[in-house]
């Protein structure tokens, strides 16, 4: 892209993010040829908030609409709510979810993450998993970034859910999984329940 | 069973704990139709220790044996390791591993429980999973005492491994997963592996 004035700049700076709350501030500065400097300071002329507090906020709003699962449940910060439909959850990996060994995330942290999105993206007060079939397409590494991506694909019955949750980081799949789910009214007590 | 002498139920407690080495003193109890004082006082006796603790012996033991885990990586006690072929674990569930809501347990606890004790089994020094196929067959309450076999059944290739875990509660099954787990050797870097 060539060098644009600021006003230009500012204002496609501001749809830009629209379309990707995203972007990093690196990622737009080289989308706008532009230092990350400047970048911040654009921001800072706007009043947008850095990319951790955009993705916060956006959190606290979804999480009001999860149903199943209590907001310290859900696992990494959720950026997207359709409830019943899909979800978008980010969650940052640290050294405290590797293998002491090699540095690669455990998958338990990784299936975690997809598992809770799982449940809470259903529209329903109670969801159990039944069933999940999941593959690790690539290790994953210490700080890396994971995108978690839920989607109903199908209800059967009164209360199977089909849910499919990939994640990648950056463009590249790292690990999907398709769960079952089932749901069960609130004031029933579910403890004989077999799947 | 009819009520025996004293010196002919310690020789018998002594031969049924060999084989059975997670009978309680409950079981023990009905089992010699006596109270759970008199097996305490038998126990103490023959200084055989509770069953708590006898546990914590075995685990620490199969502990050493473990490659591909650090000891503080197991998930629950591990009372039995057939390094390559089979291995045991006992785990037992608490509130904080379960959903605020149902106080069912949550998966993801019981899966972290199966996939450590799928990689302790494991002769190498590093495996990881690849692929999993794992189904929850009854809700498991706070307080329940899961019992997790994992057994090598297959091995295909130079590091392909297929492990089934299954975790039941007593004599009753709540999960059962298929792992299969990629090994790869200490010293090559496995950054860009994939699965």
């Amino acid at each position: 892209m060539k060098k644009v004035p600021k006003k230009i700049r500012q204002v496609q700076l501001q749809e830009k993010l629209k379309k990707d709350p995203f972007l990093t501030d690196e990622e737009l500065s080289e989308l706008f040829s532009v230092s990350i400097q400047t970048i911040r300071l654009d921001r800072l002329e706007l009043g947008i908030p850095e990319l951790r507090e955009r993705i916060k906020n956006m959190a606290k709003k979804n999480l009001n609409k999860v149903k199943s699962l209590h907001s310290s449940e859900v696992i990494g910060e959720l950026v997207e709510m359709n409830l019943g439909q899909s979800a978008i959850s980010i969650f940052e990996t640290t050294k405290q979810h590797a293998f002491e060994k090699t540095k690669v995330i455990k998958g338990q942290y990784i299936y975690s993450l997809a598992e809770s999105l799982a449940i809470a993206v259903i529209d329903a007060q109670v969801a159990l998993v039944g069933v999940a079939n999941i593959k690790y397409k690539k290790p994953v590494k210490i700080g890396q970034k994971l995108i978690a991506k839920a989607e109903v694909v199908k209800k059967r019955g009164n209360n199977k859910y089909f849910v499919w949750v990939k994640i990648q980081i950056k463009n590249e799949e790292v690990f999907r999984g398709k769960f079952i789910l089932v749901t069960f009214s609130d004031d029933k007590d579910d403890g004989g329940a077999t799947f």
